[in-house]
């Protein structure tokens, strides 16, 4: 089933799946995964945090038992980690999202499948223990309710609402060659857009800001569904408290990994600002820029519940299929693992801000 | 009449004009418009300066309409962007400034004419539906009200005085591959230089410095035409101060990009600064390093009314005459909408500092 | 006995030997030997540090005479300067830790013998004028006591007691080059290492920490031995207040060479927050980074009495065996002391913080 | 007389005989001339300080004439510049010291004749409209005292005591590449160095010591002529104060261009120190890494009286003998000039701190 079968040598690190994946690849196709959105600020931001952030050793006080468990929406995970939505992994792979749910339950990892998936959700679902349907507003309520009964019906456990892309196009690389969503990619998830009437003096740009999510319409899916909702996209700390207010159940602070406006900040600058203005017990999850166990250790102790992982599952789709994205989940796994013995963490409360050393390095 | 008259694959954002003119263009001619003065540090620092402001997304609050007009000196204008004094566009194209004008009447966008254009501004002013003109002093008063009378019965909207370029030269990797204007260009819009009689112990330098603008050459042109007069090259808060006290109708930010006293400062840094000092209701441009829609926008974050686009509109016109001086404005402009739409801006007055995030990078 | 008895031209710095070795060494033990973990950001941050402290000149104060005695652990050393631990010299030269001690012997300096030498640390005591034997915790107290008292018995004058690596493994490019341990290198100061029962839920990891020192091992070791016990892997304050309140006699302000938990500060960085904490009295060693005389000057400067030589001294091995140790070793001190005469610093306790400009570069 | 009678095509600047002559020289002289001692970490910091330092435009206030003289030691100069004191000018030029001297005196800028010249000083004195004579201490007062008489009767104006480099060697490109001083090559200044008795226990480095100057040297110097000293080397405030106390006429902030103790600091930023401590009367003079007349204006700006040009005269000497010293410093005084007039400065006094941005860039 899986063309790809075997771990290439090489790969020693969740990391060097990215530049296994880029050399793979088709050019085209390998721009859009990678690429950022204009001049890639932002994508260049979300690494470089992590760089300014430096952590403690345990010395004496390493643990004998390392235990990553962690409670998610009344749930307990394996370890802190889930795989962010990312639309069309057709491209990558023969089986799609099938392929990725695979690798994703052989590493004990919550999916949480884009609605943009290549793949009918009900396909997806069985191949899951854990997985959250990611959504967009789908220009009306009654679109968006029909997609949201689909998601519970198939056995979704959560709602991810994204608000900080109304409008996509991919970067600009993959714009010079050219890159194009291949037709016989579906999305079974999608019923086909509704064609708007035509405003004089509207601009294709504002078309697109019409079908926008608003609280409004957070508001109705919040009140059209047992499901818990989160919201992805959080990244300013007035922005947090205002949608915890409205009654989302958590918090996902992303910049949808540089894909969407370029020049707000990287996710692991907000992560603190929002950990702190929120509370203790607010649920809040990142993603953007994570390569390693390192830098889920460095999430965590910044406020994170747990991160979940763009590119690297789909470079890891790309090199090695199911198989790699469960090598690569298992090397994230066992990266976290480490850096908690030797910082000192038995378990993954006891992984907070005074682990690390920021603005000291 | 343009020999290139297609936009090349490869352009999808306005700063591509830049590379691709860099590889079409003569290696002189390349190096005249890309140089800067001296060691060209103050050409680095403008750009660098923009990678120092970050932006901030409006999740549920994106517009649904995008208006991008400003007002300036009286006039409605479409997009804050005019295009900025240039000398020479023979250089880049056999209709020169005729070529440009074209160019930015098919995107809505007012031209700044520089004096030192090798077309008469009697033919270009047909072409432009909003035309200002840049002069320098023009060695005596009479010689200068011969300059202005000719922008003024030609219908030039405004004039724009530079001041901070008493003498030019052209950068050090032009001057090394031998630049010269070519003598078929001709300067239609001056009179011949007077010739001076040479003082003992007077140096070259000083004959030119004879003929650099004072405060009374600007009072005097304050006194001697009914348009507004704008002054360039202002980067100091005490001078834009004391400009306005003078009476001049508005103030551009501007280094020469980056081509006057190598080491001020970057124009992005000295215009809020700027701003402060004069108010709010003060006419305050700049430019210097613009090379994308976002670039505009945090130039207007920091006090700008509109900006001037300097070398990207010859980039554009090396690659593309008209059609990609046009093409060039308007990607600009739909990446300011989209910038305004994701950062919740529905007009331009809403663009102010509280969208950025300075310093917190 | 020595196959490379000659310096190659081109070695005019300590440091020089590190480009020499490692253009000379088969790719995979270069690798080994210059990688760090992870993602190596401890390994550069060690080298930046010193980027950081500058130095000040003495005119007319240059000393007549350059005193680089110092007296450490109640011994007076020729040099401030000891050769670090560093497990299978036998990757290196033929002659294993042999070679290493002839080159330390020959240039007056102590070495710090690692458990994990290819050599019987019987064999090697002999020709040394000083010796020290580093260990790690042998996962009994019954097995460590004999590596103990082989070391007494060998006349090894104190024990460094690793506590910062309880995990190893080579660098990420080692291993992608598949670097291994060759077996017919011995481990002779070690006992086969004992098979521990599967616990069922245990990962590979926790079976390594089972075995990691703890405070009761470093206490057994304390009440066990008369020789001088040191820690090192010290790199936060409080560590360091506590390890000396147990009673070990001297600290090693380390980060394994960025070989442990990459993320850990740079020894320079963490060396003077610690020599603060504990005092001028407490015996406060470091290494990490150290590439030359002046690097020394700023360890001894910034704290410490003494600093410790490690992958220096194997690319000195590499590139001209038990000489090149020497030789690199002899370089090392004419840098320190032409850095001390010209700092104005006759003896080793004239340097002291106001030798440095710190944060003023 | 001189081969190389020509300013080759492509130097537009004074920076440019910096590459000009490296690509010319041969490697192991280009080493030599270009490099600094052991990691030049102090070459470095020299050129980079000046990029810290940015200027302000005059816009109406430019001045309509720029007048460069500068009065020093009483003495009237048509710039602020000096050729710096740099040893054996007969590796460059077949005339040596003579072909320097004749480029000065074109260029009306005073040469400081180094002790290690290749050429007597009374067959250079002639060529100097204004020479100052530079030397170290030479073993004993005697000896020194028969080179100050020699400088006197000359017509030397000034002496310049180098305290900065009581030890000299080549940078370690240069001794990679085997430079030596070929034997040719005189030191007709400097009588043979007195062999010093061997002591039992001396380190070559301590033999070099001895000979160092100290403040009897220094008193020595100061009583046994009736020509200004200025002392060279001076980074640290306190000696800045303490050797005005003893008596010298002057200061010359230096660091031996990066090639005495690495580490100390860039002279640019030890220079406004040093005029805030010394006071606006005392003479003060500098160099290291200024390579336009930009750098002459920051320096000036922070400081200085005057400056010295080191490496740049050797590299003008290079490429175009004489000529190429005199265009060498015409091109820095028109830099200069343009700075001045631009900057709003019509003479030397009018260059002040206010005139530049520090810290603001």
């Amino acid at each position: 089933m899986n063309s790809q079968p075997t771990i290439p040598p090489g790969i020693v690190s969740a990391e060097d799946y990215e530049t296994a994946a880029l050399e793979r690849l088709p050019a085209d196709i390998a721009a859009w995964l990678a690429g950022g959105s204009a001049g890639e600020w932002t994508l260049r931001a979300n690494r470089r945090a992590f760089g300014r952030v430096g952590l403690r050793n345990a010395l004496c006080r390493v643990p004998r038992t390392v235990d990553t468990r962690v409670e998610l929406l009344g749930e307990t995970m394996q370890h802190p980690l889930l795989l962010a939505p990312v639309a069309s992994h057709g491209l990558i792979h023969p089986l799609a999202e099938l392929a990725t749910a695979q690798g994703a339950q052989a590493a004990d990892t919550p999916l949480v499948l884009s609605c943009q998936a290549n793949t009918a959700l009900e396909q997806v679902a069985p191949h899951l223990s854990h997985g959250w349907l990611q959504l967009y507003w789908q220009q009306t309520p009654e679109r968006t309710l029909r997609l949201i009964r689909r998601a519970e019906e198939a056995g979704y456990c959560a709602l991810v609402l994204t608000l900080d892309a109304p409008v996509q196009s991919p970067g600009r690389q993959a714009q010079r060659l050219r890159f194009e969503l291949p037709s016989h990619l579906g999305l079974p998830n999608l019923e086909p857009a509704l064609r708007r009437e035509a405003v004089p003096g509207q601009s294709a740009l504002e078309r697109l800001l019409k079908d926008a999510a608003t609280l409004d319409s957070l508001a109705f899916i919040l009140h059209n569904t047992h499901l818990p909702v989160l919201v992805k996209g959080v990244l300013e700390v007035a922005d947090a408290v205002e949608l915890l207010g409205y009654g989302v159940d958590g918090l996902i602070v992303s910049n949808h990994g540089g894909r969407a406006l370029d020049g707000v900040s990287a996710t692991l600058d907000a992560l603190p600002l929002i950990r702190q203005a929120v509370g203790a017990q607010a649920t809040l999850l990142m993603d953007g820029g994570i390569r390693s166990g390192y830098d889920v250790f460095k999430a965590l102790a910044l406020g994170a519940d747990a991160v979940l992982i763009g590119r690297l599952q789909l470079y890891a789709l790309a090199v090695a299929g199911p198989l790699g994205v469960a090598h690569m989940l298992k090397m994230l796994q066992e990266e976290l693992q480490l850096c908690m013995a030797l910082s000192g963490c038995a378990d993954i409360a006891a992984i907070d801000p005074s682990r690390l050393r920021v603005g000291q390095i």
